[in-house]
């Protein structure tokens, strides 16, 4: 069994990684398919599973084309470099992925700003939204994109609602801005909430989903959208190094995905739930899923005697890995290679760390 | 008299125009110094006045080198440009004018995000900008510069302090980052705070004064920072389209600025209060300019019957002339076209207005 | 008298500066013309003197609009960014300013690449562009726009005749391109020709004059085209910083020169004609000025026993300046601050030193 | 069997694809070193066949650090990202992949101008290099990279000696710039020359080599550099996308590969030589493969009555396929998936078509 460099392991039992759901690992399953995949030169547009990938996710997420690519980031950037020129506005919550972890590609690729709204759950609407909405003037940005998490990360796994997306788009409609959803948690948002995917995405003007995070392959994403769209969004996957080749082999892993891991996503969310619950009661420990929230689950430990890093340092030391977000913030992410056991195991040693030390 | 086409006098007496300090235009005499400038081809750097403007600012802000430029605007976008490369960040206030008043050039020049500081001074202390700076991951952008604006326009023409200056380059020289003031209105705080011009910019990585304001020129800034940087902002002034030929002609007009126009701006700042002071009064008018405010006064209307646009227009046919910087707010800048008796009259027209309008 | 730091005289007699037409001085009548210059806030549109200079520009080029910029760079910038988005193509010679002289600007800032043609003269037909339109591919650069320089600057002064122009409008019009034309020496052709500077102008997508050459003002260009070019132009005159305030106290100088200085260009170009004329016998000297050259003579001396900037530093120490190109090119500029005695005086001493050397 | 969607058989043989060596598929035994391999999150710096391809290859190039990324185009548009800022200039062939096949992403991304050497051949020696060498001017843009392609794919295969590599590391080094080397078919460049790889790798300041061309891998490439080099490419890597999850699957082909597949390029050598011997007597087609040609052939068919095009057509029907360059040039590639049979019947099909249609 493979140690990684980073997440030691002191004892026999097996690493829990609750650091993200980008942590899961392929099944065997899923190898299978991928090895016995049908493949073709995906830059001729010729990769037979590619393009029914490609063909699948659109499908799903009520668009026209969709376009097979590296990763959740590649996909963001790129709905930026097609929906803005040089010198526009992206309007996003100010803990979004797209402002604090794409190395501020929106403006080192797009030239575009990004214009951030506070927002804690990572949720915002029209009324937030609309004052941000410049006058045109010839030394203003000119606003363009208005760009939403499903769910939100850092807003703690939250479900956008189907009504939040529709009036951002009606009001993106009405004032000449796109609509991008980062769908990185697109599936978890449709299964929590009962709907298809599509529900959440057909009002966007482009709209991705991750294959590496719950739905447990190892690489790519794959963005929907109109097919001018897309058309163009080929032009800058080719010059930002997205094409490849024989992609069939990670496409396989995807279509696997969407066949097995979607509905299974409800697990997850279960044992988020269920791993905040034994928390609850921990003194001074602030557990924050709410009740649209998913597989996500933060932990503030300021009121507590102990301090994120050194928590997590002593849960890896027991084979836990969690992710310290602030000096005393901690993340938690359930996913295809977490048991209710080992939400368990986690949470009873979180539960008797905190309280030994506020002993 | 020329009668612009935005602004249109229904009556003989001549306008009052407040909408900003860039209305003012050269008197006679700074008309003459132009006339009569020495010149020379400056992109073959052999302008005599330009080069004597370049090294009497360079020597005004305690910096070493100068480099005169078209706007103030560029000013910033060059500091930005040579301070940053692609995907690094800009920290300051979220009512700067390089965040909304510059085409999102940052982004589109510099391809630097702009991460704002929610602040209605326009000022901000370490405390508040050290939260900001991101910790050094590969996708995460680098905190590289923080912008600062003396005085504060939209936060009400107020002063930075010098301790709060000195902070904030402790702060980025001990961060590895870069101290940019945008010192458009700098003038006007050093002669309200009775000190040098250089004791709030020598502490700065880059600094730029606009001729075109306060000072009553027709057109310029200049830039100053240490020799390396100011040979690297003449590279982006010549790639940007900023490099000129006989500029002595304007650079006259900043020389002659700087001998006849800086203490007179205590004129400005006297005028500033006086109308303030005329309109305290006024039920439901809020007036806000602070102790260390200089020569910019907001009026809020929202308790008032009288709205920001219908009230300038009203305005405007009295031959008075004030900026509409929001549905109910007012900005007012005095400067050195507008007289005692402009602003007394300017006074009386809004008081009775307003009143009128509650009437 | 002024003396320039970097062009030194041994003399009394008055320097004869042959470098570039960049060096012409307003003459006592334009500024006197500048300084009576009505003037308002050219960024709010106001000034008089800004607004008649545009709009004489347009008519003058058989254009639309017209928008006052700082540079001929910035106008070659701005075009560039208005017609490409990243990723596209620029068509041009491979002696063009835009490729060698604006800092990789084209790149830098309209992240557009530069596909150089190689021709000596600067002038190149259909026949030579049809090749390089790039199949549309997603991996291919797409073919924008068409950029040439009128006069030819490196290419010796010579004028595009208006047929080949009218070829290049023909194939950009089919071909989905843009047809910018650099102007900047666009009045020494119409003079040259005998046509109106309408006739070369008016079939392009955007063009422009400089003010600062041969017309002998102190600073500024004119860029035209379309109503829609020009209102995007604007944006970008403002990111780039360019947007000025009085500027009608340049404006008037530009307005001085379309009145008085543009028929006088054909002395201009006389007296280069006289200055190749006695040159020519010059044993081992090739003089370049083409039949249809106009202000610029180009010495080739890699036939004789000077070398280009030792022979140039010889002409400065007798107060003739000279602009070395190549180890054994000099380049002379005609304009409105050097006589025929003044190009007869530089005549001689250079056969005299040519001559000399070879002895 | 698979069909793509654009090449079409028309009989039971199998399709000869001769269009490029990226059409190599992954063989059953790389397909099963995929499935096989242990991975772990590669943005975390866990997968442990991603750094073991990445130590390997930084091995074999001769060089500290390595980066897996997505593709060829990634790493050669990341290299300039790091060596350059924006406004500089890369040199390079003016066929070569960084000018052409790009999508302009030198300008677009690193805001880099590309100056291109005509060269047929691809080569070009450090006396074409040293003029293009700008002196250092404002305005200038200023030379930062050599950028180099081993083998020359439009230059017809062929390798770059080692001494004029070393001729321009010296030149790079003396005058400040970086040689970049876009090893897209370095090892086909090391087996024909019966060297390491790293004698050719070692004095360039970065250098990659592509798994997806004639190693058979279906994706990927690596870069190579100096540790600080490498550093700062990861950050790039991240902002345009590149970042990877579980990419240990990908790269356990690449190590395969490694172990596999560079000595076998020899047969495609010698299938390349055999396709041009067969090829050399049909009259009126000119064969391009030079002493020093490696695994690529052109047909010139200018000379014979069949354009390119046409003669495509014919072979894709009988199930061969080559990639038409020009009007009258055809690209022949051998490969893994090419044996000595297939490229004796390709040569006798284009032999008879041809001779055919001369008939």
């Amino acid at each position: 069994m493979a140690t990684s460099n980073r997440v030691t392991m002191t004892s026999a039992s097996r690493t829990v990684d609750l650091r993200s759901d980008t942590a899961t690992r392929p099944s065997p399953a899923m190898r299978r398919a991928m090895a016995e995949a049908e493949v073709g030169d995906e830059q001729r547009g010729e990769d037979p599973t590619t393009l029914a990938l490609e063909a699948r996710t659109a499908a799903l997420l009520g668009q026209e084309k969709a376009l097979f690519l590296p990763s959740g980031t590649m996909c963001n950037q790129i709905a930026f470099l097609v929906h803005c020129r040089p010198g526009d506005e992206i309007i996003c919550a100010a803990n979004a992925h797209v402002f604090g972890s794409e190395g501020a590609g929106a403006a080192a690729l797009a030239g575009a700003q990004v214009r951030p709204i506070a927002s804690a759950s990572g949720i915002f609407g029209a009324a937030e939204v609309e004052p941000l909405l410049r006058a045109p003037r010839p030394r203003a940005p000119l606003s363009r994109v208005i760009s939403i998490e499903q769910t939100t990360n850092r807003g703690g796994g939250r479900i956008w609602p189907q009504a939040a997306i529709a009036e951002l788009a009606g009001l993106a409609r009405s004032r000449g801005l796109a609509l991008h959803m980062d769908g990185a948690r697109l599936f978890n948002a449709a299964v929590a909430a009962g709907v298809p995917a599509a529900e959440f995405a057909h009002a966007c003007d482009s709209v991705w989903i991750d294959l590496s995070k719950g739905l447990g392959c190892p690489f790519g994403a794959v963005l929907a959208g109109p097919a001018d769209f897309i058309d163009e969004a080929l032009a800058w996957k080719h010059r930002l190094g997205g094409a490849m080749r024989q992609s069939g082999i990670m496409a396989a892993a995807g279509l696997y995905a969407l066949d097995h891991n979607i509905e299974r996503l409800a697990i997850d969310h279960a044992n988020a739930r269920r791993f905040a619950e034994r928390l609850r009661t921990v003194p001074g420990l602030l557990v924050t899923p709410v009740e649209d929230a998913t597989n996500i689950v933060f932990l503030d430990l300021s009121s507590t005697r102990s301090g994120a890093a050194q928590l997590a340092d002593r849960l890896a030391a027991e084979g836990v890995a969690v992710n310290v977000e602030g000096p005393s913030i901690l993340r938690i992410v359930t996913h295809l290679d977490v048991s209710q056991t080992d939400v368990d195991r986690a949470a009873a040693l979180i539960a008797e760390m905190i309280t030994g030390a506020s002993a």
